[in-house]
């Protein structure tokens, strides 16, 4: 359980960590990786959630799976390209989270993952959290919380009630 | 300044954040492009440090900056992959802090960087600092900071003391 003052130093009263969809690079599941390629290196992205045409999260979609998708042990086949869809290769198994998540779950999740993405009950994308907010968040807690609020260990706080 | 309970808990003891640089992928600023995108695809790295062949740190190559090199408004062109070297496109402005490091200056670092380069005096890398590394911190002191201490806000301390 994280206390009710860390999470809120944590979030510094922002209303949301999430950064919205419509903020958002996103990519069909049915374009080809030609076309994920130019947006992602557009945009310097290198990791993005794909969706289909109801704007349901259907996976993420990586650089390194894209190049991956046209390489074999030697050489890259630039020519394939454009006869793969992003659907195909993208990753399937990635966290997510509705938007009543739990502040400690999304945390844990963001030690192995550049970002968490937030969906609505039907699965439509409502946003990321990403691991830059929650850096954010630390740099507040390890300046001000001991500015805030007074620090005790806590058996020295036992030796003073018993004086 | 942060106190030191809280860089004790951040680093759990640890003696060290660096993710030392014989466990990394690097590139050598003298390679070509096409080396640079295969090492980075099998080894799943989207931001890799570059060192020359005395291994000091001359920038970091990503994927988006590969492609970038070869892409036009329109079209990405493979076949100049190999014409390239990783010093013509690597970014040379990168984050970088020797071993003796402030945690504070690293941490607001990291909100804006995948990682913090450690190098010594002679700017030979040593290691990384990741993101992951002060997440892991983030989530023990969320988790246990208010076990280990107790904590009240300071306008409570100081009512108590007048009573």
């Amino acid at each position: 359980m994280i206390s009710e003052r860390m999470e809120k130093m944590l979030l510094n009263d922002v209303n949301t960590l999430i950064k919205p969809a419509d903020e958002l690079a996103v990519i069909a599941a049915n374009h080809s990786l030609d076309h994920a390629l130019l947006l992602m290196t557009k945009n310097k992205y290198t990791l993005v959630p794909v969706i289909d045409k109801h704007s349901k999260l259907q996976g993420l979609i990586s650089m390194a799976l894209i190049i991956e998708a046209i390489m074999d042990i030697e050489d890259v086949y630039f020519d394939k390209l454009a006869d793969i869809t992003v659907e195909e290769v993208m990753e399937k198994d990635y966290p997510s989270v509705t938007d009543d998540y739990d502040l400690e779950h999304v945390i844990r999740l963001l030690v192995n993952n550049a970002f968490v993405s937030v969906i609505d009950k039907e699965g439509v994308l409502l946003g990321i959290i990403t691991r830059q907010e929650i850096l954010r968040g630390t740099n507040r807690i390890l300046h001000n919380f001991e500015t805030v609020y007074q620090v005790e260990e806590k058996e020295k706080v036992i030796e003073k009630r018993l004086v």
